[in-house]
């Protein structure tokens, strides 16, 4: 199944919510640190009490690079424990020139044979060319991110009338001759979305900074079933993997999940 | 010796090429893949035979992750083999939300102990912070890429008059507390170099794009070395490190290298 299908597929049945996998290691429940390997025993429990009722894993990079060797032994894990039919991104925000994207491509989608990836547009179409040459996979360029510093330079208005992060999103719609870009666009931004909406028309959608950062999963869905946008995920990390650090760290996770697909459930009916 | 005191004191020998150890495991000297480990053999030589040289080595981490685990062992084991008193340079362009960043920077500085490592701006200050928390480390963030397509975004005129990789230099001043902070400037812009000397100042510059990109090395040094500007690092990667792909690798960068030493020592006499 290629990316946009597993996509499609999970959001037909209600599923719009990516469980973000991004497991401090310094942060597990602590009945897990006296197991050989803890960020794994984490990540299997979280996987297999979520399974059922995510849309998508999203795994941040970083948090298995701090470790190094050990920390890329859990990810090829973990990656090897999400069921085959259930989108997997990969959490990079990659850019670099050419020649280094296409390595930094082979290594997400070959090695690691994600479905996904994140990637930072500020070196421009030449760096992300060789993702968007895997077209069965599919890749969410940041647009305007959920932190605070987004304000200062993404919301730039420039000389032609458009905010850089509008440009941004135009130029993603030319980019996506192969059907597999999407967008990142941060929940802390919902007057954005609602103004932008439809420059960013079918794009689907990557939407982090919903829970700890202060973004609202009610105003942001509600805002884009309004629109008629059925295309994307919202992705919770740390409001669903951190939900308890006691020994119900899985139970709490998925009860939050359900929480919050029944949620999505009762906005997509009305 | 903290990171800015490597650079410094590489510069005041006369020394300015920072060798890329940007090692495709698939385009090695053909007479190596017999060897056990043929990517750390020919760091391991290519090493060897510059360390007298060279101001620095980058290493590109995506020429390491596309290996996976046996690229992160690369990495460490090239790692130990640069001499201590050589700054290292992790190339990655990272930048994410703040929490995501710290594990980032614990990754590059902590665990893998690089002195240096290059950012992207895109996400701004807040997802640098946790790299510039390190007082003794040297971050080199974008500015203006070498690549074709920083003509499009980095080049955008902002209504406030200035180009928007202008007013990341200006951002790069302000976030320049602990003296650790310096920029990224591609080689193959070279008038924009000339406009932007009294802007750039002091900040430290990483200039990529010589050689394989078309950037030249006389132009951009001669017009630094005409500026007085004295703290920079001249990145070299396939112009070095596959000069030759014969049985003569090693001598042939070697002598690469000495040659443009040569250039740059004949510029600075001037």
């Amino acid at each position: 199944m290629s990316a946009i299908q597993k996509l499609k597929s999970a959001n037909e049945y209600g599923k719009y919510i990516c469980v973000g996998l991004d497991t401090d290691p310094k942060k597990l429940p602590p009945h897990l640190y006296s197991l050989k390997k803890p960020v794994i025993e984490f990540n299997k429990k979280i996987i297999e009490s979520t399974k059922n009722a995510a849309a998508a894993y999203k795994l941040n990079l970083a948090f298995y690079e701090t470790e190094g060797i050990t920390g890329l032994e859990n990810l090829e894990e973990t990656l090897s424990i999400i069921p085959d039919n259930i989108l997997t991104i990969a959490d990079g925000k990659r850019g670099d020139i050419g020649n280094t994207s296409s390595l930094y491509a082979r290594s997400i989608f070959e090695h690691f044979k994600f479905d996904s990836a994140t990637l930072n547009p500020y070196m421009r179409q030449d760096s992300l060319e060789p993702f968007l040459a895997y077209k069965e996979k599919l890749n969410f360029i940041l647009a305007l991110t959920s932190n605070e510093g987004s304000a200062d330079f993404q919301k730039q208005p420039l000389k032609s009338g458009n905010f850089l992060y509008q440009d941004v999103i135009k130029k993603i719609h030319n980019w996506n001759k192969n059907s597999n870009c999407g967008i990142v666009f941060g929940a802390t931004n919902l007057t954005e979305l609602r103004e932008n909406i439809d420059l960013i028309d079918y794009l689907p959608m990557l939407i982090p900074g919903v829970g700890a950062q202060g973004g609202s999963l009610q105003d942001i869905t509600q805002t884009l079933f309004v629109a008629n946008k059925y295309s994307f995920l919202i992705n919770v990390s740390r409001g669903i993997i951190q939900k308890s650090l006691g020994e119900d760290f899985e139970e709490a996770a998925k009860n939050e999940l359900l929480n919050m697909n029944q949620t999505i459930a009762q906005l997509r009916q009305n």
